[in-house]
This record gives C-alpha cells, sequence and structure tokens, in this order.
C-alpha cells in the first residue's frame, strides 16, 4: 500500500490553500514547532543518560522541597521550552530517583530502551484513544498479533494465545491484570450462586503475595475476612505449600463459604520465590477455583530455555501475567495478560452504550479490548513492545536477560567469598537477598552479649536487643548507609523475621563494573558498620 | 542548586574510566543511539502531522487486516529502525482513526499539543516508577502543585485543594477516578454497617451518565439491582431531575436499602448535557451520600470565567474529575481527580508491606499516591500537565478552548440556516448535535407517507418504518455515508428515541476553515441521501 491515501474530499486543497496550508505556527500542535522543540527534549533525554552518573541515584531532597521552589499558581502567559527544560534540569532531576541509572539495584528495576522509549512516542504522537476495534483498528491489531508472539516465546500452552481461542491484553499494571481476573471469577461464580452470596466467595494467596492482591480484593468487594493467607517458610525458600493450601480450602468448604480464586506467585517481590504452579493448579482445580499467576518480575527471563521451568504447570492455570515495564526493556507502563477464557472477562467488564455502537463490534469479527480491562480509554501500547521485540529480536533480548543473571552471579560470588555476609536464599533470577551474617555481628562480642553501638542514634540499646533483632538492625543501618551516599541504591525486605538487602541487577544501563563497584560500596559501609560496635566483655 | 551534584562515591570516575566511560554501543539505552533514532522518530512525527489531512481519518481497512501483513513470530534477529518506521509508516498508519486530525469531530476529540507531547518524552525517558514520594519526590510533588494550580483556575472550592486539606491525583481515566471514589464511599459506609451489607448498597446516576460507572459499581460489587438510573428528557435537555432522584432514593430507604453515592455529569457523553449540581448535592446530603460530578469532557472549558458557571454548586460534592487529556492539549493518558476527604480514599486504597517501608511515609509529612489509585506503579503524568500549563498560560489555554466554541457556533449558525437540518438540544459547548430534520424527511413524501428509498440495502422496506423509525434511519445513513468517504469523521448518539450526529470540535489542528469544509461535506451526503428518497403518492 503506498504511503498517503487518495480518499474523497474534493475540496480540501482549494480550502488548504484559502485557511493557508495549514496550522499557524500559534497553533499547539504546529508540525515545524513540533520537530523543532520535540528535537530538543531528545538531547535533553540523550544528555540525562550520558551524565546519568554524576547525580546520587536515590534522591537526597527533603518533603516539601519543591513547593519551595515554584511559584504558588499556573503562569497567565507562555513561558519558552528553554526556560522549562532549565527548570526541569534544575528542580525536577535533584527530586528524581534516577531509575535508569546503572548503580540502581532497588526494588526490581524498570528497564527502559531506546525502542520502548520511540514506541511510546509513536503513540504519544498518534494519540489514538484505542477502546475499541474502530477508533483505530491498528492499536487493537497490533495488541493481538504482538501478545500471540510473546506467548509463543514464553512457550505459554496455545490455550492462552488468540490461536487457541485464548488471548492476550496489554494492561497497564499487574494491579490491573489481578482485578480484571479477579472480577471475572467472582462474577463467574455469582452467576451460579446469586449475586446476594458475594460475602462467601473467599481468595487464596501465600504471605510473600505481593500487596496488589489484598488491594484488588478489597475494590471487589471481596469480604476482608475471606482472604486467606498461607504461610511460607525459609525452609521452603518462602514458596506456597500445595497442601498448607488444600487444607486452607478444606476448612473454608466445610464452613460453608466458596473458594473462588488463586494467586500464585513466579518470582516473589521479596526474595524471587516461585510457587509451585503444577500442583497449586492441581488443588485449586479440585475447587473449580480460577488460579491467576503474576510472574510480574521473573515472566520476561522465561524465553530463556534454560529458564522456562520456572512456569511450568502454568498450562493449569486460567489466567497469566508479567510486566514488560519491569524487566523486558518496555516503560511504564506495560503489563501483559493471557487469559484462557476471554469470555469470562468480557462478561464482568463489557459496556454497551449507544455512543460507542459501530458495525464492526455487531459483526462480532473483532477485539474491543475496552471489554478486557477496568477503564474504557486506553493507549496504543502495543507499539512499543513492538518496538522492543523488533529492535532487539528475540535472541538479543534473552542475551540482555541473561547478561543481568549473569551480573547478579557475580555479586553472589563477592557475598558468598566474604564470610562476613550471607545470601539468605537461593538466588533464581538476577536478585540476590543478602545480608550482613549473624555470626559477624556476634564475632564483635564475646559470647554473643552485645556492647553499645557508639555514634548511632538510630539503634537502640543493643542490651534490650534479641540477637535476631540486633543483626536485623545492623543490617537497617546498613542499608540506609548505603543508600544515604547516594552511590548506589538498593531495598529491602524483611521474611521470615530477617531483615535482607536486595541486590536486583536489572537497569538497562548496568554493567558489570557497575556490579564491582556496588560491592566495594557495600562493603566500605558493612566495615564502618561492624567497626561501630564494640567489642564487649560479658556481664 | 547547581546542574550537577556532588556526592559520596570516591571511585566512580576511576571504575568508568576502566569501563570505557559508559555503555557500550551495544546498550539498548545507549545515549548517542538514543540521540540518532530519537531524532528520526521527531522528524516522522512532525512529517505524519504535516501530512495528516491526506489521510482518510476514519481507517478504512477491515477486520483483519494488519495479521495479512505481519509475521506470525518475533524476529530472532534485531532489525533497523529504518526498517520498522518504514513498516509503521506502511502497515500500521492505514490503521489509525486519525484522532489528531483537523477533522476529527467524532466521540470527543483528544486534544494532543507539543507541550503535552513533550511532557510525556520527559516522563518516558526519566521512567520512574512513582509509587510513593520516595520512589521519586519530584514525581509526587509537582503532582500536587499543578493540581492545586489547575483547581485554583477551575475555581474549585480551597476544601478540595491540598492547601485546603483536601487534594489532587492523576488518574489514567475517569473510569479510574469513579472507581476509586466508588469503593472509599462504599467503605465509609460499610465501615458502620459491616461488610456483610455490601449488598444493600445503592447507587444512583442518569440515563446519560457514562457507562464507565455502570462497570465501576459492577467491578466494586453493588449488586446490579441496586443501580439506579434517573431517566431524563429532551424537555430537561436531559438532565438528571433532583425531584426524580429524591423520589427513588426515598423510595429505596423505604425499602430498607442504603442509598451511598450520586453520579452527577457536567456534560454528558451524548449531548453535553450538564446535572444540576447544587440541587442534586442537597438531596444526596439528606441521605449522607459521597456525590461524585463527572465533567470529564466540560471540565476544562470551566477554566474561562463565563463558563464557569456550569460547575457551580460542586462546592456541595465529594469529589470532582476531568479528563486533561480530552480537551486540555495533554495527551492520552491523564484524568485529574479532586477529593475533599483524602483520607476516605487511602483508608480503601492503602497497602504498607514491607517492601515500601521507607521513613518519608513514617514520618507522615509525604503524599504516597499509590494509596490514592488503584494500581501500585504510576508514570510521572504531572509533567506533562505542568508544560502544558507553563507553555501555553491561563490565557492562551482559554483562547484555544474559546476557540473551539467559537468554531462550534459556527457550525451550528449553518445547521441553524439550512431548513433541512435542525439542531436536536442547546449547544452548551463545542459539541453541535444535529440531524436531517424530520420535515425533510417528510417533504419527500405526501401525507407523510414514505416511498422506498433506492440504491440502499440498508434501509428496510419503509412501509413498515414508523415516521422516527425512518427519520433515524436517514440520518444514520448520512453519519455512515459521512465517515466512509473518509474526508472527516464523526459519531452518533441517540437520545430520546432521536438519532443524532454530533459535531464535536476539539482537535487541536482545527481550523475554521475545516468547519466550513465539513458542513459542505455534510451537506452534499444529505443532498444525496435525500434524493434518494423517491416522493409517492399515498395510498
Amino acid at each position: 500500500m503506498g504511503r498517503l491515501i487518495d480518499f474523497d474530499l474534493p475540496q480540501n486543497n482549494i480550502l488548504s490553500n484559502v485557511a493557508g496550508g495549514g496550522a499557524s505556527n500559534d497553533n499547539p500542535l504546529d508540525p515545524e514547532e513540533f520537530r523543532r522543540q520535540g528535537h530538543m527534549v531528545i538531547d535533553f533525554i540523550a544528555d540525562y543518560y550520558k551524565n546519568i552518573e554524576k547525580y546520587p541515584v536515590l534522591s537526597q531532597v527533603e518533603p516539601g522541597y519543591l513547593k519551595k521552589r515554584l511559584p504558588t499558581s499556573a503562569p497567565m502567559n507562555p513561558e519558552s521550552i528553554e526556560t522549562i527544560l532549565g527548570d526541569v534540569q534544575d528542580h525536577i532531576v535533584p527530586g528524581i530517583t534516577h531509575w535508569q541509572s546503572p548503580n540502581y539495584f532497588a526494588y526490581f528495576p524498570s528497564s527502559g530502551s531506546i525502542a520502548g522509549f520511540l514506541g511510546e512516542m509513536l503513540a504519544t504522537g498518534f494519540n489514538v484513544v484505542g477502546f475499541n476495534w474502530m477508533s483505530s483498528p491498528a492499536a487493537t491489531e497490533l495488541e493481538s498479533i504482538v501478545m500471540d508472539w510473546l506467548g509463543q516465546m514464553l512457550r505459554l500452552p496455545k490455550s492462552f494465545l488468540f490461536s487457541g481461542n485464548g488471548g492476550g491484553v496489554l494492561q497497564g499494571t499487574t494491579c490491573e491484570a489481578i482485578l480484571c481476573t479477579l472480577v471475572a471469577a467472582r462474577d463467574r461464580t455469582l452467576r451460579i450462586i446469586g449475586n446476594d452470596n458475594i460475602g462467601k466467595l473467599v481468595v487464596y494467596c501465600s504471605d510473600q503475595t505481593h500487596c496488589a492482591f489484598k488491594k484488588a480484593a478489597q475494590i471487589a468487594g471481596i469480604n476482608p475476612d475471606n482472604f486467606r493467607v498461607i504461610p511460607t517458610t525459609l525452609s521452603s525458600s518462602f514458596s506456597m505449600c500445595p497442601k498448607a493450601l488444600r487444607n486452607t480450602i478444606t476448612t473454608d468448604v466445610e464452613a460453608g463459604v466458596v473458594p473462588i480464586f488463586l494467586l500464585a506467585t513466579v518470582g516473589t517481590t521479596s526474595t524471587t520465590a516461585v510457587d509451585p504452579l503444577g500442583p497449586l493448579c492441581d488443588v485449586a482445580k479440585d475447587y473449580g477455583m480460577w488460579v491467576h499467576v503474576d510472574a510480574a518480575y521473573a515472566g520476561s527471563i522465561c524465553i530463556c530455555p534454560e529458564f522456562r521451568h520456572f512456569i511450568d504447570g502454568v498450562e493449569g492455570a486460567d489466567s497469566f501475567s508479567f510486566n514488560a515495564h519491569k524487566w523486558f526493556f518496555t516503560t511504564l507502563d506495560c503489563c501483559c495478560l493471557w487469559v484462557k477464557d476471554p469470555a469470562a472477562l468480557t462478561q464482568s467488564l463489557s459496556t454497551d452504550p449507544e455512543y460507542l455502537k459501530n458495525k464492526a463490534t455487531e459483526s462480532k469479527q473483532v477485539v474491543d479490548y475496552k471489554d478486557w480491562q477496568l477503564a474504557l480509554s486506553r493507549r496504543f501500547r502495543s507499539l512499543k513492545l513492538w518496538l522492543v521485540l523488533r529492535s532487539y529480536g528475540v535472541e538479543k533480548l534473552r542475551g540482555f536477560l541473561r547478561s543481568h543473571v549473569k551480573m547478579a552471579k557475580v555479586f553472589q560470588g563477592f557475598v558468598e567469598a566474604d564470610n562476613r555476609f550471607e545470601v539468605v536464599v537461593p538466588r533464581n533470577f538476577a536478585n540476590v537477598c543478602f545480608r550482613i551474617s549473624p555470626s559477624a555481628v556476634m564475632n564483635k562480642t564475646n559470647n554473643g552479649v552485645l556492647g553499645e553501638i557508639t555514634n548511632s542514634n538510630d539503634i537502640s540499646s543493643p542490651r534490650t536487643k534479641t540477637k535476631m533483632g540486633m543483626v536485623n538492625e545492623v543490617n537497617q543501618k546498613l542499608m540506609e548507609s548505603i543508600n544515604g551516599s547516594g552511590g548506589i541504591y538498593m531495598t529491602h525486605s524483611v521474611v521470615g523475621g530477617i531483615y535482607l538487602l536486595r541486590f536486583a541487577v536489572g537497569a538497562t544501563l548496568t554493567q558489570e563494573s557497575h556490579v564491582i563497584e556496588a560491592w566495594n560500596v557495600v562493603k566500605q559501609h558493612a566495615h564502618a558498620i561492624l567497626n561501630s560496635i564494640p567489642t564487649t566483655h560479658s556481664q
């Protein structure tokens, strides 16, 4: 097809001439002014990436800093892009925590890329509101195609793909994906037992499940008393125990309530624990429950054959999601959700007002994604995913992900080789959970009784502390000390009572040199903290 | 504060040198490659805007068009940006409905702008995941500041602003804003009457309320039997009648159910009707209900003093929202929501997992916006709104909006001056609801009996049609004929049984010449359709 399409609008050219051939320079979408300012901002962002290591990774501003710097009301008259960009540099950049920094190892990194950025630019430039097929067919069709591509890359069962009568949809976040599937599961049951019985519905997860699920259940009107949390332990690396799940469900069923939904996780937030999908789905199947697999972080790497086993058993689930904006080089927001039964989603989420009626919808030959998600309006998110897949290709994407795992292994090696530290749980992916070991803390004492820590207001009198509390406090101090330096940024969690530091490799710019340097930073701060614990004699 | 901040990472420079000074060219976020490709895409989009009038506004592709053109799986190896952009032009652009075209008059237009685009670029470039204050203080603080600016521009009561102990938050869409406030209202009541009584809660709207509300109620677990729709009529321009609302509520209360929420609209989707906020809030107040004002479309123009009266009475509401991505030059998605009682939101929506704990949150000196919305992750949306406000300034923004209203008035004048047409409901803003008048259709007949329409498979035998059905069918045919031409794009609605065409001015590039030409297109197609109705004699 040619680049420009002729169509029937005979007087168009004449009128364009009368009107001066297009928008005036004063128009806020004037193409030439767009070009001028667009190039400026590209250079601004390129320079930002070039200089990103010069900023403290974790913003060091105080609450309320920006209010002191900005006017109290919007300007009455226009300001130039030059002025505005100056203010972005002077006032916004200092308040940014630099998620794109190669020294960012916190939470799960959000791996940006050139291709992801360009896809977002194109989507923003077209600025279509793709609620249904007709509002922009390309937006819908590209999404369906790309979701099938990605499903194949993950070797998802065909029943999750459009080609197998399932289907994929791009949500903003995992929170939305969970809420949509939970509502679908809820209504599937309520259609049988009646809306009056909403108070009887029960949902299940583990104590490692992301807080998004509790929130989704709250929003969906699940009685908070019916939110079941299966405890996990260090001995099973914090993965959910199918037997414990079955016991809990059995008790519930005997009590007359109705199990509807299980959230299983591949790669939990705290420690990247993996729930055993196969056995869990077997339990859920016995009770007719919907199983959603949240692989928000770890789903990406399952495109590598050697990691695919982590989602073995997904064939027993009803839905599966991962965040392309987390570890798949696609900028925020972009959550990939597949479902086996799209009708379950659309029965809960579809709307059909007169003002949206159209022949394509009536033909039932098209997907209207508004009926697969919470909101009506939706951006053209598939463009960025398409650009990422094409710009890098499957092999290179696998290579990027493997390089992150390799760097995490390097860091793990440093931790394991230093007897002051320990790895807390086995590393599955590119996140290392570690801490200063209890023995390193205790070695500073005689008989395990700690002395006062000097120069610290944060750590309360050690004499009142348990050993575990003391070790946790030392590690918390380590993390705060590291992050306060601005050099690198890590975050923490507490699992099974253990305070641990998470070293999550995944920022796109990170190279092995950054990991080596990060370890130096960790060692320096740990050295200082351990030395601040004076050796005391037993009382 | 200087542009680059020194901080404590002594070995940084040394290591940077060892590592070759930054990312390699093979890194997917290499700054110089970012610069090269970014400039290319800016030029691509600028050219798109320059040529946008050459494309049919409404995409003319058939369902499944794209699958025939794209491979069945993702490429294994990288493809160049040149190749990809060629495919965007050849395969994506034909499938786009051009929302940014000056000839786009459908739904409500989504008015893009350079400033909005650049703000989105910056947000995408920084790619921070701003769930709480600490994850990027600037993202939170700029949002709070900009929402107060905008609240002042709208002359919202101080109780909606942070400076008055209320506050504003950017949601993705109105759908999300409605769901969040509904859940807050639901839980406010359930905390008093107990979670077991969720089935007793009742919500209210009119038959003109956006379908987003019904969907939100469904998601929030409101029993579908408790969704009350107050009928509206042409005689009151389809606005909600406070007396009818009170009668419905009274009946409900007598029946023992519990009214919790009223959705009032300023600028309904079909006809931009305005519900009388003051009287409706008075009714709601008598029953302790939460009132949300959905001004998704019309809120923007209330920054003009002469339009502010449309939201008079908002002081009695609990929350107010409008879409900056609709008619405020901010690209999708960006819905501005203000609430008087942020604690009502956060009591329903807050989460506090260990892995997100931080000192700033514990200090209670900061806003954590994750607790004001459905999802955890959130983009840095305030940047685009800030850029729009600063790039254009209040006076120019008012001018843009007024120019759209003026163009709608021009179109209205054309309709009124042509006796084949009529304006169906009074125009409030920049949307004209019109149709071929019943008399123009009937004049083609004797005694109001219609003959067969030739050359039409769409219009069934007129002898079986009522007069109103026939008039509606003629107008539907008019709309389909216009949209099929590709020259302009309009959409329809049906209110009070009347099929009407909506001419919504609001695309940023639209100038008066486009409106004049659009009227010519309407007249040409109407002429052809009216001429296809043969005059018949009464039987």
